[in-house]
């Protein structure tokens, strides 16, 4: 199977599945610098609020092994130098700004006495959080399971959020995986996720290499589909939770769930703990992306739009709280009031 | 300024704009025969129910100037002939059939001598119906000015309702338009629609032809448009209005109602009279259509998705009266319950 995220042990650099040229084409990109992750992130050759936090990690570990001094302190400030720098990739997801200090913050707790010994430190806890990412995303498909109809479920799934948003297994589409390994009747409806697609390039691949059925639709097909077929639920990953429920997630979701809950079908947020910030009161404290317009007006190299045209191109948007059934974590579901929840579910 | 549909008298043909290249190239089509109108509507060359009813409308007169027996009852059997197989160009839009009976029962309602005149007539009252729908559009624009607020008004808008989709001015598109002709500070978010891009590719291309202030957003980026900025109202066109209010319309129709109602959006109808069809009583009587999946995995030549993908494709979609704050007519607009209020305007 293919890796979404792979440390290259002797080059000390990582190895990327180049996300912006599937499903036409496997490619592999190694970044060998800190600068290159930066890129990485920020053209979404990676993307996935959990790929995004581990690839940081990551890149801390590429900034430590590039710092030559034999001063544990020149190193430590090369990794505080990179951590700053890398936050900056990505502004909505808070997986991002959470990995590279959770990183930081791990290693601090351990003694180090040499440079090397700080650079392997912060390599290991790069390692054990892609390994969390991996038994996390299990954890909340488990967590999922005690959702799901008797034999059969449909899905409507929005984005991308396998094994290509995370380093395995995947959020919303770990549950879906989860719904058809335990033997139920799975079937996914995948919108497409404009701008980039995700949907139609992303989510039907790893939906076809793992064998589930499903059907592409565009993204404004979806109240239709819920009129016509008996759609179980929503399932979506999210980016940030704020403190009250309201979700940052990939832009299309809030509409996603405004018809699933004008249709009357519940609309469920996979979201790992590491998401729920509870600094973010409510989704209005939350900055949301915007991208280049290019990214609307031209797919694969095409004008689909008058050249000139003014664009507004949020990459997320938000969910209010009202709007969502519960949200599935890594320790269980989470349903409204979600303000009491999710702070006694993350401070557990 | 460009004309949608035209008749080439000499030839006694239908010069068509294109919908299909643009805004890339402004070209042209003549239709000759009965079978190339078919192809034209059915390929999506000429698109919008009004447009589709007046293109229907001459490819009649086409069938009547083609048969060159001298005998009326020929002629009147060859125009019979070309109704019934043009009417199964597309499924959904009213006007389609409602336009090719209309044109047989006026013409029949005079006293025809030869074959001749009967030619003239159903010409005579294609023209007829071209004029009319220009007519019928300010009337809808004119009912909806009561509607707007006082300076500023800021619309979202789905698929093309404009010229392009009428013989002239549009529906909602002509309501926009009036709104800005009549010195309204005016701004339309518009959504791309896809699959056919019919936002991008002709929405834009109007607004900017006639010097309207507007963004293309993708079609999931309506809720967070509605949250971020003061939205007045949504105005789409419509295919079809069931007895109960229901309305079919371009797919992404239904989900831009959802999400306007979860954000107290008002969202309106544009819809001719033609278009209101009291012998359905309710949405579920009105067939959808499907269309060709590679209109979803292909854009303009692309794959965007993996070849063998399963795709559902429907053309349109079912929004419930519930969601519809009003549907505006030539004759004024219609609030809830709407299966009075349809009726009496009807028949009025």
């Amino acid at each position: 199977m293919y890796k979404t995220i792979e440390w290259l042990d002797e080059k000390k650099a990582i190895r990327l599945l180049d996300q912006s040229v599937l499903p036409g084409e496997v490619r592999y990109q190694a970044l060998e610098n800190v600068e290159s992750v930066f890129n990485a992130i920020g053209n979404m050759t990676v993307r996935g609020a959990p790929a995004i936090g581990v690839t940081a990690a990551y890149g801390l570990a590429i900034a430590a092994f590039r710092e030559s001094s034999d001063e544990t302190d020149a190193v430590k400030a090369a990794v505080q130098n990179a951590s700053q720098y890398l936050s900056a990739a990505r502004p909505t997801a808070v997986n991002l700004a959470w990995a590279l200090s959770e990183v930081i913050r791990r290693v601090d707790q351990s003694d180090i006495e040499s440079a090397d010994e700080y650079r392997e430190a912060i390599l290991s806890c790069a390692h054990q959080m892609a390994q969390e990412d991996v038994d996390i995303n299990r954890a909340i498909a488990r967590s999922a399971m005690t959702l799901m109809p008797a034999e059969k479920v449909t899905f409507i799934h929005h984005c991308n959020t396998g094994s290509l948003a995370t380093v395995d297994y995947g959020t919303a589409l770990g549950v879906i995986r989860m719904a058809h390994e335990t033997g139920l009747n799975v079937h996914v409806f995948v919108d497409e996720t404009r701008p980039r697609l995700q949907g139609s390039r992303l989510t039907c691949w790893e939906l076809n290499n793992q064998g589930i059925s499903h059907q592409l639709i565009v993204d404004g097909a979806s109240s239709h589909v819920m009129q016509k077929f008996a759609v179980d639920m929503c399932v979506v990953g999210c980016d940030r939770v704020a403190a009250n429920g309201d979700v940052a997630n990939k832009v299309g979701t809030s509409n996603l769930a405004a018809v699933a809950r004008a249709n009357g079908v519940p609309f469920y947020v996979a979201a790992p703990l590491s998401t729920i910030d509870l600094n973010s009161p409510s989704g209005h404290a939350i900055e949301i992306e915007e991208r280049d317009p290019d990214e609307v007006r031209i797919i694969n190299g095409t004008w689909v739009a008058p050249q000139n045209v003014n664009v507004y191109n949020p990459a997320f948007d938000i969910t209010p709280a009202d709007w969502i059934t519960a949200i599935i974590t890594e320790k269980g579901v989470v349903y409204p009031p979600f303000t009491d929840g999710l702070r006694s579910i993350k401070e557990a």
